[in-house]
């Protein structure tokens, strides 16, 4: 098997990082090499689209964006590569994350954005696992065993809240 | 008094000219050199960059972008100038246009898109002149008489209309 | 290189097919084998679920799932495998298609649906081809050749939109 | 009389369980017997499958079930009985409910669920009361003794409203 | 078993009735015996709260509603009724019935309404069949029918949709 | 009792006319004296201005602004007169009414404006009778029998729609 | 002149005091005789019909309501009088008040609700004073004065602001 | 070069003054002369029309209007004036500022308002600044320094971020 290929986590602002850094630690769990930045589609419009253009090249194989409000740094990233690049629309001061969830999802014909949901960092990075394990069986186990363990979880919880509303 | 600076007209889709002609239309009237331009932010990002990094030099004092959906032209322009971008949500098929509202007007802090109404077209020529007109007399006063012409059209709507309600 | 893997494109009503029919185009122009299938969550439940849990095994690599309204299909299916899955959310009657957007892309921790736009049926395919070419170079240059088209397919529309404005 | 039928609690998160609890609570004032179960339609597919297919047989008569954001559950319930399920629709961080609200309410065809206000936890549990009634003459009686006592409470608080103004 | 209890289907005016008829003709597939009327939450509220104070002993079960914009029929028939009121918000000429949505299903504690999706008549059809069948053996083996049934149209479908597909 | 008040039914665009008109019908079914007038809070605002600051003193006692987009119109008028302004939001190309809505009814403390229904031009002039009929018990007399006679409406079309229920 | 009639202020619960106290106040300011009553249209609908029967001749002049979600209270009030109904939509714990507003604004024709801002309690207050005021000079001085007083208000604000804004 | 023109920044009430604010600070880092008043549309349209309407011979060249709920006072601004009027749609206690975004940036053809996002003073001053640069290469070159110093600032937080996201 060829050597995994790394994900990229972009972040349009610092503030973004107590969200983003669940996809940080989700893509640990999974042993997927991660590169972090802060990259603005409309300040630093020049850098990120250069890291996009390497990407590939530099042993990405896929991106993941996050930004917030007129949220077009997923946008812009998927315009200057054929990676796949997955959205996070974050939630900030108004209207929700239906903004940046619209400016995020609502790509034109040619360019998608894999969108996630408002906030959604943990997603983002197992979303990024499933599309490496497309080609990479050891992945795709770590998924299946992340799944039982959900399972599981479930059950626990099921069990402890019947507990609870025994007490009601 | 120097020469009048050019405004260019840019939009994301050949789709999008039956609306956004109305802008080119209006900036005939006012005299106002325009230039008609197809730049996907997403297809041909970097003809995109290019124009807007050169738009000051190239002679143009304000851009116009109309996009729909998730609308980013206009703020990947604004990102490679600090010329006044004025931003036309389009209408698509679906969301009634507030998609392209949310990502034409919730731009971050620093990277300003004037917003006009969704297809607001001849609005965003108008609001050109007005950013012209700001060091230009001449057409500060066609401007004025713009509006004396609206006033008296109301008027004779006015009439005509309460002589409509009489027929009711 | 390993044999390309299968991308199924699965809608949750025959009425979607019209729609969902420039997916199964455009991954023909990838040579991408698709299956197509009409799989209801709500209505057969239990084939969607079969068929989602065998997908793996059965050479699937993308699962695309386009749905309207309360649009469960992609997280169904999402549930029962670890493949990534794609969601197309359908306009229906009412809503604009904002029920089935909210539907398809809010889903919790663990369990994504890579959303497109509203009926972004086209993109869906891409994205597809995006995934699987992480691990194809031969896809990689179709995805490379298709930009380079719809970046010439823009300069073309450029010069002619160019020209009618010369004529208003 | 047949025994009275049992009424399933579902909730998809634990975290759901302080809203939730109040229609536990409600179907005690009703003496409803009720089982409280933490399911997920994303984690625990097939348990809630099952539950579901085998609940009218288990005794149940109807099915409560609680979930936020792409709020699949009820819906998922649903597709594996013909008993009636009630969706409460989560509030959960962003969106104001909504989102979960739409991913229940609006199921296609043939598979109803019967959707309550966002967070409703209280009147999910008053109308399977309500439909457990429709074939049993005490719990109707207990309704019309509930619906009796929220008017006099109306009174009440009108007069300590009344009182309350003198004093502006 | 006791006789079946009656339906009723309640419009807010008669420019419903093409839709709501879709109620009415899936009740004479269950055999349930249904009423039709016309009344307005605002046009005729005595009427309305008379039928609903009177519908138990009348021999109704439940009470379909049927109201657009700020659709207050099903609220209004069940202040006046324990008996389960199933709300269809209908589809008006603005706001693609959210506004009929939101005044149907988010009401106060005590007083639910059951609601179904945006202009949903089959499905108050089929709820209502739900819940008389929790009572009636064999209603809910006509419910199960209709499930078998749905299931084969969808795998016909999938079939036909399938060859269409091949054609592409 | 003094001679009756009159109305002005005043709309920002004469495209207004055709729903704005049953405003006007129906005041004349109250023999009410209307004013209809086309003035527009942003292209004739000093017409507007003057009107309103005049209104009382030429015998108005209530008006009646029909406007869509930002629909500014009633607000600009009531910030110049004391007299009731019932606000029309008009539904336009864009946002199904939404925007008109909330231009209209989100006034702050002191300047309210009585918001009807989007195109709720008829209701529009109902409240103007409501208003003017607090100190005219002959209009007060003309609503009343309104009333009645929508009563009877809906009892007819309630026969009318038993009557084809049956033929279903 | 006649002796000033009065006006009802109606909540539809108690919690919703806090805001709406403060028409109350108001209308105290203005020298209204008022009225405070807690009526809910689903849980004592028999009384609010009763009251809104009588209210005419007991002397009401106005009907002011507020409620929050499916807020039916004023429509509820306004089927059963042709006093103007007043609508204040409540902001509650989902929506924004959204769903209120859209419950109050959207009557159908012949049955108008009066609508003002979400919270307005103000502005209901000072609506009720304009439409009493239509037959009551005493009462117009008194909102004319009013406006003057805001006006100065403001004046005081835009000296303390601009002192403000030199300090930055 | 001619002196520099003044920019008004305008709020609709005292209570925007900790948003707006950054308005002015950022007009000061420009050196652009502003003048900040409290007008409201609504309590003081003369102040606010008289403002407006004096403003180019008064040596202003843009206006900047911050407004909330039915937010006017951009629109009413520009209704008096041919100057630029840049509109903050200001967040208030409901609906998220989605309210003043519509009534500011839906403006009928012939009086546009530029609006920027939702508080997005600071954005508001920068157009502004954008808007007097077109014929001020100084005020131009304060711009191109700012876009400078926001890129270098991001890259300062990408290393920084890149730096913790090592230690998670």
């Amino acid at each position: 098997m060829a050597e995994r290929k790394k994900v990229a986590v972009i972040m349009g602002s610092d503030s973004d990082f107590p969200v983003v850094s669940a996809a940080v630690k989700k893509l640990k769990t999974f042993e997927i090499p991660a590169e972090v930045h802060v990259f603005s589609a409309h300040r630093t419009p020049e850098e990120a689209a250069a890291f996009a253009k390497n990407a590939a090249s530099e042993g990405f194989g896929v991106l993941i964006a996050a930004a917030g409000m007129a949220a077009h740094l997923a946008g812009v990233l998927a315009s200057y590569t054929t990676l796949p690049v997955i959205g996070i629309p974050m939630k900030s001061a108004a209207l929700e994350g239906l903004d940046a969830l619209l400016a995020t999802v609502q790509m034109p014909g040619g360019i998608p954005v894999a969108t996630v949901a408002i906030n959604g960092a943990e997603n983002a990075a197992v979303l990024a696992a499933q599309i490496l394990a497309v080609g990479d069986a050891e992945l795709a186990e770590k998924l299946a065993e992340m799944k039982r363990q959900m399972r599981e979880k479930v059950a626990k919880k099921d069990a402890a809240v019947r507990a609870q509303a025994e007490q009601l």
